[in-house]
């Protein structure tokens, strides 16, 4: 029985007037969007994470992909509100993962955890506590759920076990039975939302993969960075000055090391922690004719900020009736909620900062750390909790200032360190300073779970093999970056692997081609750029239960973990990236069915198996899907402007033949919106004898064309 | 202003009729026992803490304490209800310093702290998810403060700063200010309870405490365990039989270890995990003779048990109807909130196990760790909510049981997983398997200033130096044990120490007077057995900062760390206790103002000092306050049963006079309350030329006597 709307609003009407129970067995769907559907239980809050980051859903990408059915069981979903408390849950089958649920960092597979989603710094478990916990989870049997919702939800991601529950598992004698385990099997998702009601929204497959774009989608598409966001990145010391930048500007083009952007870190500003968001004269005497000559040398520049304002900031008297009841360092805290106060913060960083041509911000502490953000208890004058105030924080200073940007038709490519469901629209990568590499590169694949990017960025290293290694990373992730804010490293800083590391920092601006299209598609497709294994069609993702031992004394309860593939991701449509870490020779890769080839070489690696590879330092390992087609451009120390002409070396891998669809426009402003890209089809044929050859497609007519020179290079065929 | 009651009533049952914002300034204190006042905000939850503790406050021990003012500023006391949180203030002033928020295990120090109060296994991080998460903090300046609620707090021990606040910081830049701080001085503990009210409370000092003890003494007072729970105890593989459990207590007496009482863990039981509850008829077939024979060696039994109901269990189907909705392990969970589900439990135990001689339980897993619990959207027919009965079911287990031990006028000690306030009078002692030794110190330091008892378990060791530092330990604890329920290990297991480990068990035995009475102090005056060095008079506390380190990189937000006293602690009002832990040789100990005198050798060893010691693998570091008196009896291998005449050696130390009471009573039964004990003045005075000499008192007429032939030790004089 599904409850007609108007009951459930007269229903939860009544709450208003006591602390009454109000049962709703079934929830009612609402088909939102084609293959997106929504369900409003009880009173919702006002404030919620969609209409924070006033998502606009593109309903002629999700209308592309069909209608499908709704892809759950309706009578198995159940929502209750219970003294001011909504109760959700959501059905699992027996062999069904669960993915998502934010940025995690430890763990792949959620099924089975405990969560409690609540914006923060990560703390090293895996908890719920991160910079974007997502209430978003995709299920390999093809779907997606998202809670609506700005408070601290608590997740039972398949813990729990109801008495009722038709398949509750038969209780094990452990004194005698040897499969007793500690986790008896769940057969839901259970989910306490802190407020009296709640949107909840279901997306559908067929595919893990189409759930995610889904939600994407419906969250306004992926972002679509400017072209010069994907060349590589450094971030100064704090105390640089406009002259230290310029030279370190200078040292880059000497060395041949590629830059497009750098980043300024709080000395920009005359004061920080809390900031003024003004520039310190000192250090930067001539602001626009710093960004002039830095831009002449092809260099854009992004400012560091947090958000809370130095009572000797200019806007400090103006804004303060707009904020909230506590401060951090002794800043005041903007309630972004309120328009005055979006305005007034808007109005201060344009004029002297965006108007003369700074690229974009780092958006740094709007997570938390619990001690560095306003309590719980904080208020706010919009009437927003403290706590929703909290979850959305990150949203909606990435909101606000992607819109400055577009309202001035310029794309921007950011930093920031809290993000939230609907939000993946906003050109903000996530970073932190957890700075454990293979952690990093787990939070790299959820990242793509729940509509957020993510940097491995590189800061230090004890060893230049550590060095080697997260350089290697940084370039197959969406924002190439060394953050020497602390230290002042240089990626010639280990001189024995200086070479390698400029190989993959020229690497990484050949593979621009492809990264923007990669970035295009997570536009107007919803996929997301870089992803999990878990994603790719032909994965095995059996889970395998291996106990972690059986050492009763140091595991009492006889812990059963899943293992999980966490350290390989796809890069686009073809690259599988298996990094090393220090301290390993070799590794693990597991192929997904069909042919790999090795990137480098185009040798066959495998299909559908495991294999070991001993790379050699030098090496991260890549491999390509048979077919596969990489257009790269020459290793440019900066990435074109617009309408400059570049060169394309197109590799084919493999034996079979190939498509691809290259995606090209200015690079820099929102004309695509209008029409104003190209997508350009790349097919690689057998010909007699299985010779392989290549056609690229003109543009259309009007559409950009900045290709010069097409060179093909059948890697497989050499 | 203080709001009279009744309109504060007016005001809070206005928020029943909708969202209403209710501002209540300051609150108004009613003072509900000499030097404890409570104040009721806004709309309490009809299920708290004290009520299920269903505390019975000694006003008579209260009394005696005197009548002191409220010892805070009322007017500094903020509390209000915003949309059904309540939000609560204290005041701080500069050099204050804080400690409490229940049984953490890394820090003492806890101003500064955020936690979220929360019944759980400990996870590592002091974050308010530990076993006994008690809403109690006390202040240096000498006043404790008690929230009364069953729900999760979140708290701001002095993090969070107001912008009006008028002791606001003044911001500083951190790009040119080096004595910029992460933390900048907050004025206030900011509390967050998620309900529409709450009862708080207030203890007056003037010393810390003294208001450690009225907390202890409003909740009934401390708990007074018998004689033999304060022997040795020995936990036993869990599928041992009763044949095996006879022998290993034989092999205890053959090789003149101490033991009074053996633990069965999960096997006595027919089926655990669930559990049903009843004896395993193959390893335990006379369970009665078993316990007799037993009894007759010197030993009790305490069974292992959690609560959750096997479908086996007789009492399944009886207290089915009074279980909560969710299953664990696939047992139900009884409502202990209702009177039938806990008059089904105790009759089933009671019958077959009670009333037969089992002196006691282990209550095990009603902590959490999350997974193995309830999850927080069951609910229960009570109506009490998944998070009331998680915050208060170990407290509920403990009462019931100790009234059923009480009801048959025999005490009982046992061991519990979860605790929380009001539970103080409760024979429990808190343990889990987290099993760092030097955390385990930590925790029984913060035992003593939130009204538990805490156990540093010894369960295996890797080698023997921890073998051997583990079991010194363990005998200065509330009980000396050693769990080896999964790997069956003896004191004797590593044989290159075990003449050492059998030294400090029967040191332990020795100390039996002593500790005896200092329980009973524990009891009758609420001051903690074992306790920090911040509740000793003389100990300097000033917080020293601490830079964590200075390298940005690792640490970038350079923060300070307090420098606190954590590894070593009082065992009641004499013996200073300093473990040292596996690996080290030597280690630095703390002396308060006042002569210390070695415990071993009576040799002084400073006064208001730091000492540095190598006491070699042999000896834990004891030094005993001038004029210090520490009665001791014969290293017996049992605790004397009723009646039973013990001899006695009254040690001494120092030059000084020395005062002690000697306590007694039966040692098993309630007739205590009765006035049936005794206190002995002991007496230390200097004679002609600086001889000492003591004399002990006779009890009263009637009174317990069970003192033999008493020898003196001047041990500073020998």
């Amino acid at each position: 029985m599904i409850l007609p709307k108007f009951l459930i609003q007269i229903i939860c009407g009544l709450f208003l007037l006591g602390p009454l129970q109000i049962i709703i067995a079934q929830t009612a769907w609402k088909e939102v969007a084609p293959g997106v559907w929504m369900s409003s239980v009880g009173t919702p809050d006002k404030h919620d994470l969609f209409n924070t980051a006033d998502i606009k859903p593109v309903i002629e990408a999700l209308a592309k992909m069909g209608s499908p059915d709704f892809p759950l069981p309706e009578s198995d979903i159940y929502s209750e509100v219970i003294e001011g408390k909504t109760h959700l849950r959501f059905p699992l089958v027996v062999d069904e993962q669960l993915f998502g649920f934010g940025l995690n960092f430890k763990t792949v597979h959620q099924r089975g955890k405990i969560l409690n989603l609540h914006v923060d710094h990560y703390g090293g478990i895996d908890n719920g506590r991160t910079h974007a916990p997502v209430p978003f989870y995709v299920s390999d049997k093809g779907y997606g759920v998202f809670i609506n919702s700005a408070r601290y939800l608590t997740v039972y991601a398949g813990s729990s076990v109801r008495k009722d529950s038709p398949e509750a598992p038969i209780p094990l004698d452990r004194n005698s039975d040897k499969n007793w385990t500690a986790q008896p099997y769940s057969d839901a998702v259970e989910i306490l939302v802190p407020s009296p009601g709640v949107e909840i929204y279901v997306f559908a497959g067929p595919t893990i993969l189409n759930a995610v774009q889904r939600f994407n989608l419906y969250s306004g598409g992926g972002c679509l960075p400017p072209r010069w966001g994907l060349g590589f990145t450094q971030r100064v010391p704090t105390l640089y000055t406009s002259s230290q930048v310029e030279d370190e500007a200078k040292m880059f083009a000497e060395k041949g090391f590629p830059l497009d952007y750098i980043g300024l870190e709080p000395g920009w500003q005359s004061k920080s922690y809390p900031c003024t968001l003004e520039w310190d004269k000192n250090r930067y005497p001539d602001q626009a004719a710093f960004i002039k000559t830095m831009r002449n040398m092809g260099i854009r520049l992004n400012l560091w900020t947090n958000p809370y304002i130095s009572p000797s900031s200019a806007i400090y008297k103006e804004i303060l009736p707009y904020c909230g009841s506590h401060t951090v360092w002794g800043g005041i805290v903007p309630d972004l909620m309120i328009p005055e106060a979006q305005n007034i913060l808007l109005s201060h960083i344009e004029n002297d900062q965006v108007n003369i041509g700074i690229s974009g911000y780092k958006i740094d502490e709007c997570d938390g750390y619990d001690n560095w953000l306003w309590p719980d208890v904080a208020k706010f004058p919009s009437g927003s909790s403290a706590e929703q105030t909290r979850q959305t924080y990150g949203l909606l200073l990435q909101k606000i200032t992607t819109e400055l940007y577009h309202s001035k038709n310029i794309r921007t490519y950011g930093l920031v360190r809290a993000s939230n469901g609907g939000g993946s629209s906003f050109p903000y990568v996530i970073y932190n300073d957890y700075y454990s590499h293979r952690d990093f590169i787990t939070a790299l694949i959820n990242s793509g779970f729940c509509g957020t990017l993510w940097t491995p960025e590189v800061r230090g290293s004890k060893t230049s093999e550590e060095w080697l290694r997260r350089m290697q990373t940084v370039c197959f992730s969406p924002m190439a970056m060394i953050n020497a804010w602390a230290d002042g490293t240089k990626p010639w800083s280990f001189p024995d692997v200086e070479k390698e590391v400029k190989e993959y920092a020229l690497l990484r601006m050949q593979l621009i081609p492809y990264l923007y299209t990669e970035f295009a598609r997570y536009h107007f497709e919803g996929t997301p750029p870089f992803r999990g294994m878990n994603l790719e069609p032909g994965f095995d993702a059996d889970p395998t239960l291996e106990l972690r031992n059986n050492n009763l004394g140091e595991n009492p309860y006889n812990e059963a973990v899943l293992m999980e593939s966490k350290d390989q991701y796809m890069t686009g449509e073809y690259l599988l990236v298996a990094p090393l870490f220090a301290g390993q020779i070799s590794r693990t890769v597991i192929l997904p069915k069909g042919k790999w080839y090795d990137f480098y070489t185009g040798n066959y690696a495998g299909n559908g198996e495991v294999i070991n590879v001993t790379p050699g330092l030098g090496k991260i390992p890549v491999y390509v899907k048979d077919g596969g087609i990489i257009p790269m451009m020459p290793p440019l120390l900066h990435v074109p402007v617009t309408g400059e002409k570049t060169d394309l070396e197109i590799r084919h891998y493999g034996s079979s033949p190939g498509y691809y669809r290259l995606y090209d426009d200015d690079g820099e402003t929102f004309n695509y919106e209008k029409g104003d890209y190209s997508w350009r089809d790349i097919r690689v044929l057998k010909g007699k004898k299985g010779k392989l050859s290549g056609t690229i497609s003109k543009p259309e007519k009007g559409k950009p064309d900045n290709i010069g020179i097409v060179k093909w290079r059948y890697m497989s065929a050499e």
